[in-house]
């Protein structure tokens, strides 16, 4: 058996579209689009990379888009007082602060600062908090455990009374999918369990999941023995094990990356598997999106 | 065998001499005592019975204790008005609002309007958040749920790595429990599944627990055969089945109260177990108290 593939990429494309359909909507009945703004302090090139995809996703979908480049040395008080701006200016939905700030600066302070009702990252405690509540009190899920969400309900996969197991205890993902997978409703209802570096029996938890998620950040954790045979697998992992000749230029080095599953063996033991790279990856900018998007329908009364 | 009762009525009292003890030693250095107000809306019988008991405690471990008693036709601006007066107010460090209110007033609203930082109940989305988020981030831990990791630690049952299965997800309860179990740290580091009425093999879930948590709000639910042998049960629930002639007043009629588990077949199975009355229930209102004492001791930085 071989698993059916789940592509981000191609999901995350969907919903892609589905957003630049529902900002064209918005914008002829009301005259306004999402207005996203990223802050980027310093110019780490990893940082600016980063930025620069956020923000040319954010133009094709037809949404309003600043990226505000502040000087590395920049004090805590006028990045606070940038935010407040952004806060208050009625054209903004969602704030990025991209991460990491420079070591003067307090990020916590910084994340905390804006506005939870900007807060499209879902990072805000306020913003934690709702999701754990749960219901209608979910206003910007994360975007990985949210992009992670779409990819399982989009594949058909059952959640109601499924076991899932979550690998890994992250703030970014272990915890908040754990809290969403148990919650009532569309993509949750499930039985969750989950396991971590102080795990006993972790090969014995994999083996019962209808639904695993691997968020632990270790290479090839999962081995194919684990996988209940027809299981769906999440592989979260983004491991760098090396590099690589580019296919468009031979002469420069990219990174080979390789997920929390063992893919090649897993793939022909589970039902349906993500890939690295190309299956959880792409989703998270996409939520990013739909969760600006959410914003300005927050804000208009109409979600 | 029969199990380890473990008394709430105990431990919490032993909890409550190191409270008095503390607020003492806080008194004399600082010349400030906790400040714990309580705002009754109305006269609910229920809650007249809840916050007297509160306030008495509070008057006994040498708090100062306000309760602040409001006609049942307050509007809901004048109500968030007070709320304001006493987040404002320095002598303050818990704010409790008895629910439920009269229908009139907007609950969330009322309840969101409490400081964070005076919200000694932790259910304010910014403290559901903050114990998500785990570690130092926290700092009201709700009050059920902080008493049951209490119980755990102060019994001696060792968490890390252990299998703790939850039953039931109320935000009260099911839910914060497990995201504190699954933390790192004291009480915590545990192996957590999380089982509901969607779950299908409940019973197969709670025999493999180490440590079971039920709070289901069903009696009785827990057989004593899904009990592994040894294991520590928390019976989170508090059912009236019935009424029985007081002891102390045979004319006067008493609820009789059962738990979510089989007690008594349950007990020659379990390696220690909470009895209902007297296992969880009295740590509630000692780990409100214990959160008001933090509130202050936040306030002069010395916690």
């Amino acid at each position: 058996m071989t698993a059916k593939l789940i592509k981000g990429t191609e999901i995350g494309e969907q919903i892609l579209k589905e957003i630049t359909a529902e900002v064209a909507e918005i914008k002829g009945k009301y005259g306004i689009v999402p207005g996203l703004v990223t802050i980027l302090v310093g110019s780490n090139p990893a940082s600016i990379s980063y930025v620069t995809l956020k923000i040319k996703t954010a133009h094709r979908l037809g949404f309003k888009e600043i990226q505000d480049n502040q000087p590395v040395d920049i004090s805590e008080k006028n990045l606070l007082a940038l935010i407040d701006t952004y806060n208050k200016d009625n054209s903004i939905h969602g704030i990025l602060v991209q991460l990491p700030l420079p070591k003067h600066i307090d990020e916590k302070k910084v994340l905390n600062a804006i506005d939870p009702d900007k807060d499209v990252d879902g990072f805000h405690p306020v913003n934690v908090g709702r999701l754990m509540i749960g219901g209608e009190e979910v206003k910007f899920p994360p975007c990985t455990p949210a992009g992670i969400q779409e990819l399982i309900v989009r594949s058909g996969i059952e959640t109601s009374g499924a076991e899932a197991v979550v690998v890994g205890r992250s703030n970014i993902v272990g915890k908040p999918i754990a809290n969403m997978l148990f919650q009532k409703g569309r993509g949750a209802d499930a039985t969750v369990t989950v396991v971590h570096t102080r795990t006993k029996n972790m090969a014995e938890h994999c083996k019962r999941a209808d639904i695993l998620v691997v968020a632990a950040g270790v290479p090839g954790l999962v081995k194919p023995e684990w996988i209940k045979p027809g299981a769906c697998v999440i592989d979260v992992g983004v491991n760098r094990i090396g590099e690589k000749p580019s296919k468009d230029d031979p002469k420069k080095m990219v990174p080979i990356l390789k997920g929390d599953v063992d893919f090649e063996a897993a793939k022909e033991i589970a039902g349906s598997i993500t890939p690295v790279p190309g299956g959880v990856g792409p989703m998270t900018i996409t939520m990013l999106m739909k969760n600006t998007l959410k914003s300005l329908k927050f804000k208009l009364g109409i979600q």
